[in-house]
C-alpha cells in the first residue's frame, strides 16, 4: 500500500440515455468525475492510500463530490469547499455510427478560479510517495499554469514521484500555449502519459510514420528525466466497438498488451484514466512491465463495460480477467 | 386571440425525485422554465398568439428551449441564439415538513450577458398588444436595468400595454438596488403583480396589519398609472399542503377568489406564473374581475398538480374545474 | 370453496403517472381489467374456483389477458380467442383537486361484437353455483342486451344464483335504454348492486332524501326476487382523499360498515368491484351480514392502496385489517 | 427554405422495451408517427416551412399529436380535430435473431373515416411548392383512393410538385387493388419512391435479376412523367444489424451512396421516411444527386440510432457525419 | 397434449442492469426461476399439461412463485408451502468482455431442507407421462440424493418416463460425490442431458478429442437404458455474443442443428432449460429428431433474446423462426 | 468531534414501491441498514469520528456495505469480511390504511454466526469515547448474549461510555429470554433508549397509565447507573401520517419536544435510530437537554421525508428546521 495524492478538477457530468438526443432528454444521469479523481478511485480500489485534492462549492453538489470520493475509500482531507460553482458538462451518449458529443460548462468553477494554494504544503505532502496530475489543470488558467509548476517543485523537493498525464484538450488551450507551459513542467516529471499526437503537436517531434518506438525514443531524448512513458492505441470501428492496445516505454524497451475487442461499449469516459491508474499501480507495487501493461490495459477494457467514469474492479478481478481473455474471448 | 410578447431569461431546471436528497441523486429530471416563458405558455394554451423573446446558447440546450416553447405553440421568432451558456438551477424537491431547496447556477448566461438589444424594435413589437416582463430581468445586471426601462419606453411609444411582475429575488439584488430600479420602471407599468411584502420592502409603504386593501390602496396612490394590481395569498401548512387565495385590485375594488386546498402538491414552481397568466387572459378577453380572479386562481391551483413549470390546462378544463370545486372538493 | 363464473368485457388500460398529463406522457402503464374480471380475481384470492368468460383477440394482447387471469388462479377455459381487437381506455390519473379522466376506445372489440353464444351451455355452467355479470354487458350492443337475458335464463334453469351489478355508464347507453333492458333482467337477479342514483334514474323510484333505507325498500318492492342489495357511499374530499362506507340490505335490514378514510388513494379503479366480490364471498361462505359488509368494505379500502384494477389481498390480510383499523387508524 | 405540405395518417405507437415481450410488458413507450408526419419533421429540421395535414380526434391524444408536430416546428394549421379515434399500433421491439412484430389497431380512425375534403383548397395549397403523400393513404378506404387522386389533381393544377412514396402495406390492400389505384395516381407524380418489389408486384414489370438499373428503367418507361425514382437497399443480418445503401435514379443515371453498417439498431421505424425526406431536401435545395443520395442515406442511418419515428438531426450534423464516416467508421 | 411433472428447487433471482456492478446497484430486477420450473413453463407454452412440484415458504415470496408458475399455465397443485426461506441468488449481468457473476444464497431453503416426501405418491403421479428432474436436486443434501432415487423408482414403477438433466454445479457438490450419486440414478433414466465434460468428469469416460459422437457412444454403452442423450455446444465469443449448436443422440445417430449466432445476448440464464424443454416437446409429440433438434435449439436461441429464465415463445413462433433464419439471418 | 464506535448487524434491505405488493414486484429497491449502522451514519453527518464494527461476507454484498458506510464518512477499519451470508429483509412499503410489512431472512448471517471476538480489543477501543449497541445484537444468538456483555465490560474498563437501545424484537427472542439477558447488560449502561412497553414487558415494572414520568422513574430506580433515558411517542394515524414527540429523562427531569406532524411519510425505517443519534450528539457536544430533545426529534422527523434508513441532514439543516417549524409548519 502506497500513499498517493492526485490533484485536479472534478465536474458534474450530466448524461443522456443511449437512445435519446440531449435536447429531447427528460432525465439526465448524474455522475461526478475528472481525470485525477478517476485515477484516485482506481488506486484506492487497488488498496493504496489515496487522497484527492480539489476545490468544490460549499453546497449539495460539493457534498456529492465528497461522498463520491469517500464512497470508494479516497481521502477527502485535502478537498476544499468554497468558490462559486461546480463545473459541469453534458454528455450525449452515442451509439453505433453516432458519436458521443459533449457540451462543456466549466468556466468559473471553484477549482479553476483558485489563484493561490489553500493547503499547507507540509501536511499536504505528508507521507506522499506519488503525485498524479494532468495537463488539464495548467490549461484552466494562467494562474494554474504557474501553480502547477510550483506544486511539482514542492513535490520534487520532498522526493515525491511525479506522474503527469498530458491529456491535451483543444477546447481549453491552443497548441502553442500548451507547448510553452509543458516545457516548464515536463522537466519535473517522472512518469508521463503521452502518445504520438502529443509528440508531434506539443513536443515538436517530426512526424514519421506510426511506429510508437520512434516517438517514445524522441520524447525520451527531450526529457531524459522521464523514466517511463505510456499510452494506449485505440481503433474506433464505431462508437459501440473499439479495440484497445496498451503500451509502456521504459529504458528503450516497448511493452505492449494484447489487443482487446471492446463491444458493446457501455461508457468510454474514464477509460484512459483507468489505464493510467493501472500503470501507476504496477509501478507502486514494483511489478514487471509485461504484467503492468497487461494489467493496465485490462483495467481500461473492463472500465468500458460499466457506466461511470471510474474503474470499479479489484486487483483480483482484473487479474482473473487477464487470464480469462486468453481462453475464451480472444479466440 | 390577442398578440402577446413576453421577454425574460429561461433556465435549465434539474430536479430530484421527492424521496432523495440532491447530493444522493443518480438522476435529475430535466425541465426548462422561467417566469416569462411560463406566462407565455399559459397564454398560448388559452389560444393567444404569444411570442417569447430571450437569448440562449447555440447548442443542444438552446435547441431544447426552442422546442419546449414551440411544443406549446409559442412563437420563437424572437428567440436569439448565441452567448456562452444556459443558466441552470438545481431543485431539491421537498415533501411534508422538508422544504424544497434551490442551488442557482445562473451567472454568465447568454441572456444575462446581453448588453444591447439584438432585435429590430419595429418588427419586435409588430402587432403586439401586451408586453409581459418580470422584476428578475432588471435584476440580472446593471445593463439589463437600463435595457428594461428602454424596452418599456419602446412599448409605451407603440401603445403596447405593459404587464410587470415584481417577483423580488433576494439572491439577485438588494432591497435598495431594487427600489431604485423599480422607481424607474413602475411609472411605465399598466398591470402589476405586487403584494404586501413588495409594498413594504420595495415601495416604502408603512407596514399596517395584514389587510391587503390598505397596501393596494397605497400602491395605487404611488403609481396611479397602474390600472390593476394582483397577487396571491398562500398559507403553507407543509411543503405538501398549501392553501391559495387570489386577489385583484382595480379602481378601488378588491376581488377575491375562493380558497383552494392544494394537497398533495406535485410541483409548486410556476404556480405564481399560472396566476399571472390567468389574470392577463381575463384582461385580454375582457372578462369581469370576479371571473378573472377565480379563473387565475383555479389555473394556479391546477398547475400545482402536475410536474413542470408550466400550466397545462385549457380554458375549458379550468372553467370546468372552477365549477366542479363548488360541488365536490370544497365541501 | 365455491364454483363461480363471471362474464364480461376486459380491456387494456393505459394509464399515466400521477404527475403528468396524458398528452405529455412518454410512457403508459399497462394493465388489463374489467368489472367481472376484477370480481373473478378477488374471488380467486379468497380460494374460490372461478372461471372468467369473455372473448379477446388472438394476438399478444389476448394472450396478455389470458396470463393476467391465470396469474391470479382464475380459469380461462371459457376465454375465447378471435374477433378484431381488444377494447382499450386511457386513464389520466388525477391527484388532489385534479380529477382523473378517461378516454374510451372500446368500440368494435372482440367481445362487444359477439352476436351469439360461442360456448356450449352445459359445460359452460357445469358445477357453477354463482354467475356474476354487470350492466356494462347488456349496454354494449342490442345483441348483448338479448344475450344477457338468455344467459340469465340459462343460469336460472340450472339453479345458478345470479349476481348483477347495475354499474350504469352514461357513455354506453341512455337512461331510457337502460331502463328498458334492466326491466327484462332484474326479475331474474338474486343479488344486486344498486344505489340511490340507480333507484331514481333507472328504476323510476321517486327521489326522497338521502336515507338509503327508503331506496332499498322501494327497490325490494319492485323486485322481491332480489334477495340482497348492496352499494357503497363515497365522499370525495379530493381525488386523493375519499371516505367509504359499505351497505347491505337484506330482508328489510340495513347493514353498514364503519367509515374508512382513504388517503392517499393510489388507484381507485376497481374499488367497487372489490366491494362486490367481498359481498359475494360473504354470501358464498355464509357469513353473517355484519361480517360481510365489514369484510367487503375493508377489501375495497385496501384495493385503493395498490396500483391496478384488482384486489390483491387474502382473507387473512383483510380480516387482520378489519381488526387493526379499530385500534389504530380510525381513532 | 421551401414551403412543403405533407398529408397522411398519424398513429399512436405503443412499444415495448427490447428485452420484454409485448404480452408481458407492464409499460409501453408512447410515440406518435406516420410516414408523412415523419417526412414533415425531417424537412422542418432542415429549415423548410412544412405543414402537416391530417385529422385526429378532439381529445388528449389529438392534442398530443398537435404538440408532437409543433415541437419540431411543423405547422398544424391544416390538422383537423374530430372523428372517433386515433389509430394505434403495438410494436414489440425485437433484438438479435428475434424480429420486431406489430399489431395494428387502426380501423375506424378519424383520418381513415374522412370521406370528403374538410380543407378549403386554395388556402390549403397557398404558397405550397411540394406535396408529399404515401401509398398508405389511398389504401385506407375506397373513398381515400378517390380523394388522393383529387388531391393530386388539385396540386397539379396549382403547379405544386408531387412526391409519392408507394410504401405498399399488404395488411391494408391486395396487390390487385393497389395496382388499380396506383395506375390512377402515378401519372400525376413527379418524384417517386419505388423499388424492385414495387416494380414487379405493383407495376407488372417482369422480374429480371437484382440489378436496380433495369427496374428503374422500366418504371421510367411506364411513367415518363416521373422525374426521379429513389429507394434503399437493406441487408438484414439480424434485427440489431443491417446495412443500408441509398439509390436515386434520374434521367437514366443511377446514383448510389456508400454502404452504412448500422449496429446496434436502436429503432428502425421511420428509417425509410428519413431517406425520403433527405432526397426531397436535396431536390428542394437543388443539390447534385451525388450529394443528395449520400445525405439522404446518412440521415436514414443516423435515424436508426435514436428512439422514435423521426429524424432528429440537422443539416450540419448529417453533413459532419457524411464526412466523418469516410475516416473512421467505414474503414 | 401430454401430462408432465417437473420437480426441483425454484429460487428468487435478483439481477442488476447491464451497466452497473452488483455492489453499486440501487435496484435489483426480481425474477423467479429454476431448472425444472423453467422446463415446466416451456412445456406449458407448448400446450402440455404441466405440474411443478416444489416447496416454498408460506409468505409473499412463496406466493410470488405460485403466481409466476400459474401465470404461464403451469399447475401448482403440487407446490407445497412451508419451511424457512426461499433460496435466492444475485446475478451481476455482464456485457462484452465482462462475464456475468453469481452469488448464491440458497442454503437452508424450504426445498433443500425437505427430508421426506410430503406428497401422496398416487395422486402425485396421477396421469403423469413424463417426469423431469435435474442433477441439482440430488446435490442439495444427502437426504435429497436418496429422495431423488426413490422418486425415480416410484416413477419407474408407474411407467412414467424419466428425463434427467445432469446440470453439474461445482458449488453444490464435488465430482466424486456427484459420481457416486449419479451412478444410482442414471440406471433409472430414459432421456438424459449430458455433454463431453459430464462424460469425462462424472462418468469416468476417457477424454479423446472433441468429437461428441465418441462421448455419446461411450455413455450409451454405460447406460443402455438411456434412450436419448442431448446437449448443446456453445462458443463464447464474449458475454454478449455466443454461438449455439444443439445435438441429439439416439440409437447411434447424431442429430445436429444449424449454428445460431446470438448477439446481443439479453439474458443467457435458462437457455439450456429451453433446449431441454424443446427436446422433450419433440419426444412427447413424436416429432422426428431432425425437427426436434432444430426446434429445441431455435427455442434456446430465442430465449436468449428476452429477459428472464423462461422461454416465452409458442410452437408457431419458434417454427416461424426456424424457417425464417434460413432466409434472412443465417446468410 | 468525538470518537464513537457502534457495533451491530447490518442487513440488505429489499423494498417495494409504494403502489405494488411484494409478491407482484418486478423490481426491489436496494438499501443497506441496521440500527447501529444508522446511528453511526447520523453521527458522522454531525462531524464525529465514527467507526462501525460488524462482519459481512467477503463478496459484492459485503463490499456494498463497506462502500455504504464509507460514503457517509464512517470508518470501516473494524468491519470484518467472512462468514456465509449477509442477512436480508424484504419490506413491502405500505401507504394510507395499508401497513408496511416485513419478511426477515436473517438467519445464518456472517455477523450472527460470530462466536468470538475477532478484533484486537485495545486497538478496537483506541480513543473511543462512546460505544453504541442495541438489544438486537444479544438477541441474535446465545453466544452474542455473552459477547455483548463481555464487550460492555471491556468498554467499561476503558472508561468508554455505553449507549444501549433496547429495541426489542419479538421475532428474535421471547420476553423472558430478553429479560434474563437485559438484566446482565443494563447494569453496565450509561444511556438507554427505553419506553413504556419496555418498562412493562422487559423490566417488570407495573403498568400504571400512560404518564412516561412514572415509567422513567421506576426504571431509574432499577438502574441508577443509567444516567439518561430517552424514547419517542408516536401516534399512528395511518401508514402515511404519524405524529412524533421525543422525550429525555435525566436526573428526575423530563424534557419533551414539540409534536411533529409527519405526512406524507416517505420512509419510516431508521426514524428511531435518527432520534438516538440526535440524543447522542447532544450528549457528546454537551448541549442542554431542551436543545437535545428538540434536535433529536427534528432529526427523526426529517429522516421520515427521505428514502433509506439513514438520516441525511447536517447539524445546520436540522437546526434551521427546528427554527423553521415554529413559523411556518406548526401554525
Amino acid at each position: 500500500m502506497s500513499n498517493v495524492l492526485t490533484l485536479g478538477e472534478i465536474m458534474l457530468r450530466l448524461s443522456t440515455r443511449t437512445d435519446t438526443r440531449l435536447n429531447e432528454s427528460k432525465q439526465f444521469q448524474v455522475h461526478y468525475g475528472g481525470c485525477e479523481a478517476n485515477v484516485a478511485i482506481s488506486l484506492a480500489n487497488y488498496n493504496h492510500n489515496v487522497s484527492f485534492a480539489s476545490k468544490v462549492p460549499d453546497n449539495a453538489l460539493g457534498l456529492a463530490v465528497k461522498r463520491h470520493m469517500q464512497h470508494y475509500g479516497v481521502s477527502t482531507d485535502s478537498l476544499l469547499f468554497g468558490g462559486s460553482r461546480l463545473g459541469c458538462y453534458f454528455l450525449e451518449t452515442g451509439v453505433g455510427e453516432r458519436t458521443s458529443s459533449v457540451i462543456y460548462d466549466r468556466a468559473n468553477s471553484s477549482f479553476s478560479e483558485m489563484d493561490t494554494f489553500e493547503w499547507e504544503m507540509d501536511s499536504f505532502f505528508n507521507n506522499v510517495e506519488l503525485l498524479h496530475i494532468s495537463g488539464i489543470t495548467p490549461a484552466l488558467s494562467k494562474q494554474w499554469a504557474i501553480l502547477t509548476q510550483q506544486l511539482m517543485k514542492e513535490a520534487k523537493r520532498r522526493k515525491v514521484k511525479i506522474s503527469f498525464d498530458i491529456n491535451y484538450r483543444a477546447k481549453l488551450w491552443s497548441h502553442s500555449n500548451a507547448k510553452r507551459v509543458l516545457s516548464t513542467l515536463l522537466p519535473l516529471v517522472d512518469y508521463c502519459s503521452a502518445g504520438k499526437l502529443d509528440a508531434i503537436h506539443l513536443l515538436d517531434i517530426e512526424e514519421a510514420g506510426s511506429d510508437l518506438t520512434y516517438y517514445y525514443e524522441e520524447m525520451s531524448k527531450l526529457y531524459p528525466n522521464i523514466e517511463l512513458f505510456y499510452s494506449t492505441l485505440r481503433e474506433i470501428h464505431s462508437t459501440s466497438y473499439n479495440t484497445l492496445v496498451g503500451t509502456i516505454w521504459n529504458k528503450g524497451n516497448l511493452y505492449t498488451s494484447k489487443k482487446h475487442m471492446i463491444t458493446p461499449i457501455i461508457d468510454r469516459v474514464g477509460g484512459g484514466d483507468a489505464f493510467s491508474a493501472g500503470v501507476l499501480h504496477g509501478l507502486l507495487t514494483k511489478q514487471d512491465y509485461e504484467y503492468t501493461v497487461s494489467f493496465a490495459t485490462a483495467a481500461s477494457a473492463m472500465k468500458h463495460t460499466i457506466y461511470g467514469d471510474c474503474n470499479q474492479f479489484s486487483i483480483e478481478e482484473i487479474e482473473e480477467f487477464m487470464n480469462r481473455t486468453d481462453q475464451r474471448i480472444m479466440r
